[in-house]
């Protein structure tokens, strides 16, 4: 992905050879006349009702707008427009919108599994949005400035693929569609960017995807303000989002959207597949809230599409009603029936999320008129979707000369808009990171990743982030910039309220706009808990946020145990593909910022604490870059009597133990251990170089739970740490009642050494 | 505190002697008569304004009503009443709520840690709920039929622990107050149940309380529907909650109070602490929502109290309001001031979450006129609170006699509210359990849990649970009842909707409100991450919620890498206080639920599979209760040449491999280990017998993550799992292509035997 990414120069250069009048200003005019121009029925369309379309059988012929409606003139456009007659382009919009529902419908039969009725459904609003809405070019899916479309009910997925294949992405072909669900295929259960380029998130999981898209809308809208210019609007892209009943339920999306209307992401449109089925049967059962009202109190525009099976023109006003209203994002209510055309099966809970079976796909076909074998794509219907790999190109062309004029006008702005495009690093960036040495204060690891935060934000351009109402408790405010705000969106300093679980997928969506984009987001580590869903989508989508977590155990005191984590280093350090790191002072600090902000894949959390604590001789950022590293050693030969390992806060103590059994004589080497991901990842040499197999005496602290130490120190070696709940007391008096003290590591030393 | 949840026969005893007209349905008349009466100011008032109220200052004197508002008529009250004349009781009332803050500074100055803020600006509600509005026994805070008062602002505790001090519970003494936030206190950071009778539950991650209140109201609503009789209304308390910004801003909560709405909990009355200010600053940087509007959106009565630090009439009102409501609940968005009398820090963050400080606690003293020393209440706000002490106990013992009164008439609804009130279980109850055979046909163990689940409920008066909108694919649904609606809140089977987070923290109320419920809730296994603040508060709260949780692993196939469980089983075996099972088959499912039901103090999560599974040979209810068995062996001297451990539906493959090892001569145990937990706490010469240390030869397989694993192995075993997410592909595929085969165990185990 990040390959494609770039900006395609070559491609830029032939844009200016093809459009004659390739100044920056000229794409901008362009779009605004064609986004007016290709809506041809919407004339005045106020209310938006059923009777506003000719059409409402159910076996899905519709009105549809009677000219191609594209919306970016070019050469190539203007011709493909041309070549469709209204009676031609009329049902081929119906056969177009067909296709999407058979293939989803073929699909889900073959592979036995998957949810037909939502494509069927929403395939409607699917062909629209690919077909006659959106700008993007399916041979390079990472075009920066495309725009943006997710799936929130991510178990449609087959709607997408169906639209991806149409619209000539080249990573779902016809065998992928066949292979759909399978072992190795690019089209796998629920959406998967990782999986299938054209994917820009991982969904499934309901809400994530609505929240991801208020952090598309959230880059969008940031990336304009800092970069845009009166002369050229270089960043200008939708976000597109379908959600259903589903997403709606989930908090998530509550927090997500009362964020992006306070924001006002005027660019963030989201339809809201209204077809009243969920798991469960009728959304009756548990589901009568008020949505339209919910969302003019989250401060969003509200339409209401009532005819979403056929009223096409009534879609298409909705979006364009909805891209007319700049300072609120939209949510166009679209009722739907879920699996439309299926004669027995449609408006039933029986076509979620099962295949139709060979009979009533039979009668689908039937109803829908539909004579084609399965997986087949009419010529005609192949024909229309064809422009859009030559006007794809033509758009990115378009964009990549009016960005190589935007670099000779703007040179600085070019290039810090160009790190963010791309992902590259300026040259010596990680020179920023402050260094410590022993006698620099002692000060809790949250207050130095302050200070590295700060020193990020001056050599990284898309470093931005903020906490969920803790900035002043995870000390995470970049003190250079302002708050991204409605009015000032070109800040940095995101504010989100309490809204761990909205946070966190906002910051996926942040991540994955860009590849350049650091995305940091905070609040105590206890909280981790409210927004583990959107953590783990991190590590499975290659979202390479930053999780700054501090008051990361029981030092933090009085609050008690409903804010000291305790299983939360083991429950992480579990998760596939995330960095777990501890850091134990202001080096160990530096070296996990360096971690976590090379590691663009990978998801990194940092554990960070609330006390104070001291700049230990030995820690360095090349040490945290291992995992886990020798801080001191009296020993020879690779042979200590005994191995201290501790982790973050309880370094210290492990080192101060350790220089109290060398006053007695023992040889003692006292280990780091702050990320055990990373230095799993190290040569088996370096590891024994560590922990030598032969020295079985070994002692662990760490103030948390000892679930999966043992892997460490081994059966004969002792875990020290915290197996139950916290306390509220003063911090001091938890440690020593809880027995995470030196005397504790001294004593166990003793004992196996 | 199971002690004291029983019905204190001898109370009732005296209660009849005391009430001449000791009939059942005196109490309703009486509670009814007094609601009315003694709300005196309630002449009409239909719009609520500040200006209702008489007294503006923030010196804090206000106008209040001209007559004690007590609700309940008895001798004894009626005595406390008279004695007050207007004039006193008005300078009282306003004495009253300074006392409640004042002990709230103080509390956190000596402390010199804790949230002074919420406590200062709520002290006037918090008085009106404690001492003029809310049925409630101080010497006896588990009586059933109390009204529960949740502080979902968990952080501002020491406003409860103020009015629980002042209401003369035993578990709040002058001390306690002098040691808030030390070790070993009743009074920790944030309110928890576990410690300090009287709170009914644990607060302090927002939102949470919130959603335990919709839980202790839904379980209200379903006794009341399901005991109550035309001439006894049994059941019959409301559910008083105060929440702040917090609270609203996380999606848990606009979770819980959808499903609120939807059912209709009339009785469910939330005192929303509107006071502009969060930990970041004024709420304007964050939540600019409408909240009322969401609120009506969601189905509520909305009411606002436009000064709630001086208006207790508007106060008085509200509730007034609330209560005549009976179809919804109720939200009463109650404006106040944080930090309430502090001319230096009052309406900002600073007063949030620190102490005031010796100079400004002195400058408040002064503002307030308030001129006792730390900790003093006065005499007369002393002698005013008294009367609780006499009138709980006339309110039990009332509510006491009318239960007698009650099981007379109606033996087996007051034997089935009896199991529910106490705790107990009805004799012979785990018979009901199933049992299978080898030759009993292979099943999915999600199946054979809906088996458990159905028989359980023919025995278990308090069974109530089910599925966040998966019903159908969790099993769940108890066949001989209904749905828990707003029409036939009667009946058990509860709808959650798409709303994970907010169904646990449902369940936890639920489970605390009588010790006899037994609460369970379902979804697939991998979505624990949604609701995992939730399941910690379960532990650590000890709440005993059933979770059932299916399609535990890539066995579910096809939905791929965001629907399959990874680092779940390891990530909840670190957590403490909770019980992760994970049988094999029907017996070990049936063993799992006897377990999850008999530890009320205790959740219970069951990893279930989507796939079906053989009866294995050798497993059992017994064995399940150890957490780790032998299932089979061919060993002598107990001295297994390997030992095969495996987990659900691995454990099939481990005793299939170890067939095929005995085949060729070796001597082989297999061992279930279906619960870590149980079988930690068996003695050591169990487990020695299950896993002698001299056997280092041992494998295990299970379909997730490694972590942890090395603990039961040993460093010289070998752990089968799967530590990568996992893929979409039907399940054979996967288990294949990730190596959790036979044929991998058996490779395993004759490279180390």
């Amino acid at each position: 992905m990040a390959s494609s990414s770039s900006l395609h120069l070559s491609q830029a250069l032939l844009a200016r050879a093809v459009y004659l009048h390739g100044s920056s200003s000229d794409r901008v005019s362009l779009s605004t006349a064609s986004t007016l121009s290709s809506f041809p029925s919407f004339s005045g369309l106020k209310t938006l009702s059923s009777s506003a379309s000719s059409s409402s059988s159910n076996s899905g012929s519709g009105s549809v707008s009677s000219r191609a409606p594209r919306r970016v003139g070019s050469v190539v456009r203007a011709t493909a427009v041309e070549t469709l007659d209204k009676t031609t382009e009329a049902s081929l919009v119906e056969k177009s919108i067909n296709t999407i529902r058979f293939l989803s419908i073929d699909a889900v039969e073959k592979a036995n599994s998957g949810h037909p009725g939502l494509p069927m459904g929403c395939a409607p609003m699917g062909h629209i949005l690919y077909d006659e809405v959106m700008r993007y070019n399916p041979k390079n899916p990472s075009w920066f400035n495309r725009d943006r479309f997710i799936l929130s009910a991510g178990h449609g997925c087959m709607l997408q693929y169906a639209l991806l294949h149409l619209a000539g992405y080249d990573s779902v072909q016809e065998e992928d569609l066949k292979s759909f669900r399978q072992w190795g295929s690019k089209t796998p259960g629920h959406p998967e960017n990782f999986e299938t380029y054209g994917i820009e998130v991982t969904t499934g999981p309901l809400g994530q995807g609505i929240a991801n898209a208020v952090g598309l809308a959230l880059a969008e809208k940031h990336l304009a303000a800092r970069f845009n210019k009166p002369d050229s609007e270089i960043v200008d892209h939708y976000t597109y989002v379908i959600l259903g009943d589903g997403c709606q339920m989930e908090g998530i999306s509550n927090e997500a959207c009362s964020l992006a209307g306070h924001w006002g992401l005027g660019k963030l449109i989201a339809l809201y597949d209204d077809n009243h089925i969920s798991i469960d049967g009728d959304t009756e059962i548990a589901f009568t809230e008020n949505v339209d009202k919910r969302f003019e109190a989250l401060g969003w525009h509200v339409i209401w599409v009532k005819n979403g099976n056929t009223g096409y023109d009534e879609i298409r006003a909705a979006i364009k009603e909805a891209k007319a209203v700049k300072d609120k994002p939209t949510l166009i209510k679209v009722t739907t029936t879920i699996g439309f055309g299926s004669p027995n099966k449609a408006n039933s809970y029986s076509v979620h999320g099962s295949a139709l079976g060979a009979k009533e796909v039979d009668a689908t076909r039937k109803n829908l008129g539909w004579p084609y074998e399965p997986f087949h794509v009419p010529e005609d219907v192949k024909k229309h979707w064809s422009r859009h790999t030559p006007e794809g190109a033509a758009l990115e062309a378009e964009w990549n000369a009016k960005f190589a004029e935007y670099q000779k006008k703007y040179p600085e702005e070019a290039t810090d808009l160009k790190y963010i495009i791309t992902g590259e690093f300026p040259a010596g960036w990680e020179k920023a990171l402050p260094t410590y040495t022993p006698e620099s204060p002692a000060d809790a690891t949250r207050n130095l990743s302050q200070q590295n935060l700060n020193a990020l934000a001056k050599v990284l351009p898309g470093l931005i982030g903020g906490s969920a109402d803790l900035a002043s408790s995870n000390m995470t405010l970049l003190k250079m910039f302002g708050d991204f705000q409605k009015g000032t969106p070109e800040e940095r300093n995101v504010r989100f309220g309490v809204r761990e679980h909205g946070m966190g997928a906002i910051c996926n969506g942040i991540a994955l706009h860009s590849p350049g984009f650091i995305a940091y987001c905070a609040t105590f580590f206890v909280f981790t808990d409210y927004m583990r869903a959107a953590i783990r989508i991190s590590a499975l989508c290659e979202a390479g946020v930053i999780y700054v977590m501090t008051h990361d155990s029981i030092g933090l005191g009085e609050d008690g145990p409903t804010h000291q984590p305790i299983e939360h280093l083991a429950s992480f350090r579990a998760m596939p593909n995330i960095l777990m790191l501890r850091p134990a002072d202001g080096n160990e600090t530096a070296g996990a910022y360096k971690v976590a902000v090379l590691n663009k894949k990978r998801p990194s959390i940092l554990a960070l604490s609330r006390q104070k604590l001291p700049q230990l001789p030995g820690t360095s950022i090349e040490g945290v870059e291992k995992g886990g590293y020798t801080i001191s050693d009296n020993s020879s030969g690779n042979k200590p009597d005994v191995i201290l390992i501790g982790t973050g806060s309880e370094l210290e103590i492990a080192a101060a133990a350790g220089e109290e059994l060398r006053k007695e004589g023992k040889a003692v080497r006292v280990v780091s251990f702050v990320s055990w991901e990373l230095f799993e990842e190290q040569s088996a040499e370096y590891k024994e170089s560590v922990l030598p197999a032969a020295v079985t005496a070994r002692v662990s602290i760490e103030a948390g739970s000892t679930f999966g130490w043992q892997k460490i120190v081994g059966s004969q070696g002792k875990a020290i740490g915290i197996d139950r709940f916290g306390a509220s007391a003063p911090a001091g008096k938890i440690y020593k009642e809880f027995g995470i003290t030196k005397e504790a590591v001294i004593a166990a030393a003793k004992e196996l050494s």
